[in-house]
């Protein structure tokens, strides 16, 4: 337990000390934030540019606190001007909340500058890392990030099931002085810090998964051995690599290459191509799954993940010969 | 996932549509039932004579719910006749909540007789199985259980992280007429049905541990295979060679047989005997792990499980023979 948080602190390059696998998914990991982090009338602004912002505003009104919503168009980025001003109109701003990585769209949104915003207005910094993790540069101690989550079966290649998080000590400090108990017993964190927390005797608090804890520890050994900026270089390298095979067969990238994850790689479907026929063909003919759009994007664009050990030569040759084949 | 769901319903013996496991620990399952059902203001009755009978007392109070505490001595069953004059002392009684196999005592609750009951006063039930599914007779339907989860890290020898949960037409009626949001997204059955309800379009909603589903799926055909009956025989049998043993090396048991676990079973420490050192002896020296006490029965009694494959005459004779090396 004590190595997984030693590799966790570093995939997160943070020396935060809750910093564990949250026993659950990264659903779940986002909930643990919400929930210890948000009191009833609590303001929570959440900068939405895709799916996941979605479920953070969810998240904020079940835990009883008012979401105020800083919407951007999905494919863009989040706009810094528009966050200012949701700051400057709203007082007593508890949290900024946003999602790095946007895995519905393939948007990076940054965060060191949305971060250092949140922070002029005295705000907790909340993030969404489920796809960033282990695919794009990620500070969150430089970055002044107070909560963050992830999750094990993207960038870092592990079976699903667990959400990594890390709680700043400000973050702490805010949890230990609640009003209100923590609404759910499963992810209160004054309890797992009991479990999990520095120097804490190990109390039992709920039966963890081991085997997929054995599975994260392994994860984390390999992105540690290869280091993580050229574990993000070769994320990027691949990613220009599909990049030059899909233009080849005449896909467009919808994101525009300032904020593109290379990790997350949305296309455009061709005018007369049938979005279910192509992606039902290369899985059934090639064993190949790539990503449908999501919410407005259903049925116009293709997500390709590159993610963690995914991320290969092989498999982007492999990619762009199988969608020669279905599309000619 | 259908063959998970059938195969559920048999381990469960129920035919409710909505059986499944949710994508964490049994601490979660538990939550599932209570954030569901309870809405704030609710009345349930907890019955409590073990460690997880509390448990259910913080789920319902961080719903806004009323927990009326039935408390009876640990180590003894739910007495029917508290059960009863606290249902005919409270008024509005929603649901009546208890564990059927208290892990932390041995001691198996009669749920058929309590369900009985609580369904003379139109409540709701609601019952832990996290030690008695596949260990102890368990009818979901027979016995009108409205609501109830399990582990799967107990008597379906399974790997920690899931917990099987199913609810009742009943229930499922409950859950669609609620006033209030449930106050977990992770855990909204209305959501969770999109992708694991009958007929469901396997609509996204979280990314489930598939390889923990998997495992799952295997120890439910084994359990199919050996078949219910048969194997609560072999718990019985294997506790019955246990206890003969124990009882040689003048070891008590402090659950009266009548409704004594086979699975679980605990015995009190003999005086001038090292808790720790005994079970940290039998941990070093035979890999074997035993249970200490939990609560107010700390430092004086162990408890010895032989739960699903581990319930064997090949692991009885290993545990008595190095209880016997380490006692003498």
């Amino acid at each position: 337990m004590d190595e997984v948080k030693q590799l966790l602190q570093y995939a997160f390059q943070t020396n935060n000390a809750l910093t564990m696998p949250i026993s659950a998914p990264g659903s779940a990991g986002m909930e643990s934030v919400f929930v210890n982090l948000v009191e009833p009338g609590d303001k929570v602004i959440v900068c939405q540019n895709g799916v996941f912002g979605g479920r953070m505003q969810q998240n904020v009104q079940r835990c009883g606190g008012q979401a105020i919503m800083v919407q951007d168009e999905w494919g863009k980025p989040i706009d810094l001007n528009k966050l200012r001003e949701a700051l400057q109109a709203n007082s007593d701003v508890k949290a900024v909340a946003f999602v790095h990585a946007e895995t519905s769209t393939g948007v990076l949104n940054d965060a060191k500058a949305l971060c250092q915003l949140a922070k002029e207005f005295d705000c907790l910094t909340i993030v969404d890392a489920v796809t960033s993790l282990g695919g794009s540069e990620l500070k969150v101690d430089d970055w002044q990030i107070d909560a963050i989550y992830s999750g094990t079966q993207k960038c870092l290649s592990c079976v699903p099931g667990l959400s990594p998080v890390s709680f700043s000590e400000l973050a702490i400090a805010v949890i230990k002085q609640r009003k209100h108990p923590v609404q759910s017993w499963f992810l209160d964190m004054d309890l797992v810090m009991g479990y999990w927390g520095k120097g804490a005797k190990r109390a039992y608090h709920h039966t963890a998964p081991v085997n997929s804890i054995y599975a994260l520890h392994e994860s984390l050994l390999i992105l540690q051995q290869e280091e993580l900026q050229p574990t993000h270089a070769r994320h990027l390298k691949n990613h220009l690599s599909l990049k030059a095979g899909l233009e080849k067969l005449g896909l467009e990238f919808v994101v525009d290459q300032d904020y593109r994850l290379p990790q997350l790689n949305m296309v455009r479907i061709p005018e007369g191509v049938d979005d279910a026929d192509v992606r039902n063909r290369l899985l059934g003919e090639f064993n190949l799954e790539i990503g449908a759009g999501l919410g407005a994007l259903a049925g116009k664009v293709w997500r390709i993940g590159l993610m963690g050990c995914g991320s290969s030569q092989k498999n982007v040759d492999y990619c762009v010969a199988s969608l020669n084949t279905v599309l000619n």
